[in-house]
């Protein structure tokens, strides 16, 4: 049978949407004319474009200019951005389909909106990439950008069975990019495949050919000093990525790195958060505080009692983690660790926790989930890469080479 | 006499830009009721903030949540963003009155607007950040904001006769800003003191109570490979001041940088920034060309034109000469160098040239401009010291100690 064409893979996509979105609830703007006018304004030769006619969903926190862009939140319903962000302004110059855009829990922070979990319909997708982890997941796309300032790329991939890719911070520009902590917020890159989430890659942030990765590479097991907050099914199945990379020839080794300070990175995370949340948002919480959620009031008031001492003290921990980090890493390919602490917990207790990712994002470093057999009630799980800074290409070759490893896993 | 309280100050700044503001036109957002409630609504105990009161000029890329906020472009006339810029913020968070919204060029790029050169009206008072300048210049305002991608807070500084601190790039957020090249905009702080640029920096950059300027301080003499572009009265008073700081004890001397590869430096700045300006602002461009300034579109069809291999090789020179500029800054307090070509020109002739600026921005490294006298028709000149990557306290605790020398100088 012949490959579909763009067109055909384009209104498989929006049939896909059409049937599913009133259960998925992925999308906060689509609009399938205004897509299929992007496929039609493609010019005659596109060989020059590398993302030509794909279809992309972006997270609605970053700018566009012909769609609404609301942060996820009530304050900013009626906010038409005249420019696009930087990365979406790349995304369309490669020749991609903006799809439309997808639901972000409020200010990508918690306060959460209406997408489920398309395995699952009363579990969340996670957050707060929500609608972009269950479109991706859904088959309503074929890629989808996201954002991570705690775990908000990683775990929502996890939950959604799919593959979810957070480059080094600063990698790529988030100007026209709804902050939540200019600090740490990372774009981020989701898909199905790992031939898409390079391709998305080469395209927003380095091209990658000449990275192999190595033929016996060293990977550190890390169950994390939290691990105990873990699900037993989602330990298990890390255990058992650990052994199926050990049995294709994949060395693993140990890593040391201090438990103590590790964990107080992750509280790291909260306070800078917090912080820089309170700057962004103050005025709208003066000005509009009945259109927040409760989180994100919290936050915001969580944020105002730190002060600059405490925050400077903060940046102080972290950057003493990651000389500790890029030290442990000398010698190692990656980390091997939890993306998210099991399956993906019921909508009604919310988008799940973070314990997981804070300590990467907060490095960082470039991470990256792979999806990983189901949990004990059929959810998908995921297990986590960790690289050393700014060695995102070589992490994206592992997890192509260790993603053709997993495909023969048996079926859970 | 006793000092003028808060209320005194500000109403005098106010009646300042009510007489001056139609001759200078620094503004293009002003509204003395606005201010006036600002400090009425300060809190009765101000000891926690450090700017309480004092008024702060914001260049009109900045977004505002209660003033409107162009870009400098007729595109974006009725844009009113709902959030403040993260450096708006944490002014407002310290207790600044923002004064509203000066003049700056479209997008921070050449297209000028109405301002003037309060030394001399029909010069122009250079750009980008125009109205910033020529705000503080005017005691219309005690302090100012504006950006630096090319020389755009230096230059005008120097044109206008004030203080003009461009810090090490990354070191506040433009979180809100309108970006010209986000690979190279900086923030630009400016004041008439160096007791007001530390009081600021101290604020939105870092404290720097415990750095002291050395006893004997080292700056390298640098007439840069362009000085032929420069005219005589501006080299004889950069001499001048060399002489001068001789004369206090200060040791001039030389620094090594490679011409060739300096003057590529040069090249490398604008062809970022046009591929950056290019990718923010296509869309802007294809849907409202006749809004836009001739040099704003030239910008954007000359990045359009620029490859991501381009671009990226660039980025690998830039990269290059930071390693280069900081092993040749071992041992060298600062670099004493040209901050303009000269005096203001005409206005008709555009907002000057960032030729003596372009280098150091693309480097990222801080630099500091100090008026030096005046040239050959009594318009302001300025010298540039420039520090090294990360080192900006020392280069602020080098200003002040420089302008105590200056202020020794005869009038000229």
């Amino acid at each position: 049978m012949a490959a579909l064409n763009r067109s055909q893979i384009l209104e498989e996509q929006l049939a896909r949407i059409a049937s599913r979105e009133p259960l998925v609830r992925a999308w906060s703007w689509h609009d399938p004319k205004q897509v299929r006018d992007q496929l039609a304004a493609l010019p005659a030769d596109t060989s020059a474009l590398p993302l030509a006619g794909i279809t992309i969903g972006i997270k609605d926190i970053f700018d566009t200019q012909d769609m609404p862009t609301t942060y996820g939140s009530a304050a900013f319903a009626n906010h038409r951005p005249e420019r696009d962000a930087y990365a979406v302004a790349k995304l369309r110059a490669a020749g991609a389909l903006i799809m439309g855009k997808t639901v972000t829990t409020e200010f990508a922070h918690q306060h959460a909106g209406p997408t489920t979990n398309p395995h699952c319909l009363d579990h969340t997708p996670g957050g707060s990439s929500s609608g972009s982890a269950a479109a991706v997941a859904d088959n309503m796309v074929t890629m989808a950008l996201g954002s991570q300032t705690g775990g908000s790329t990683i775990r929502p991939a996890a939950y959604c069975g799919i593959i979810g890719f957070k480059p080094t911070h600063g990698k790529v520009s988030l100007e026209g990019v709804g902050p939540l902590s200019v600090t740490m917020d990372t774009i981020g890159l989701m898909a199905r495949s790992m031939t898409d989430i390079c391709l998305l890659s080469s395209v927003l942030i380095e091209k990658c050919a000449a990275v192999q990765a190595p033929a016996r590479p060293r990977i550190a097991w890390y169950p994390s000093p939290e691990v105990h907050e873990a699900d037993q099914d989602a330990v298990r199945a890390l255990e058992r990525a650990r052994d199926m990379l050990a049995a294709a020839g994949v060395e693993i080794v140990d890593i040391q790195l201090p438990a103590n300070d590790f964990l107080a990175l992750g509280q790291s995370n909260r306070q800078i958060m917090a912080y820089d949340a309170a700057r962004s948002y103050e005025s709208v919480y003066r000005i509009q505080l009945a259109n927040l959620g409760a989180s994100t009031i919290k936050l915001i008031e969580t944020g105002l009692q730190i002060t600059d001492a405490q925050f400077k003290e903060e940046l102080g921990h972290v950057q003493k983690c990651k000389e500790l980090f890029a030290k442990a890493m000398v010698g190692v390919d990656a980390v091997l660790t939890l993306g998210a602490p099991g399956q993906a917990p019921l909508k009604s207790t919310g988008t799940g926790s973070s314990t997981f990712n804070r300590v990467w994002t907060t490095l960082g470093v470039p991470c990256l989930t792979l999806p990983f057999g189901k949990g004990d009630t059929k959810l998908p799980l995921g297990v986590q890469f960790v690289g050393a800074l700014n060695e995102d290409c070589q992490l994206l070759a592992l997890g192509t080479k260790f993603e053709a490893i997993f495909a023969d896993q048996p079926s859970v």
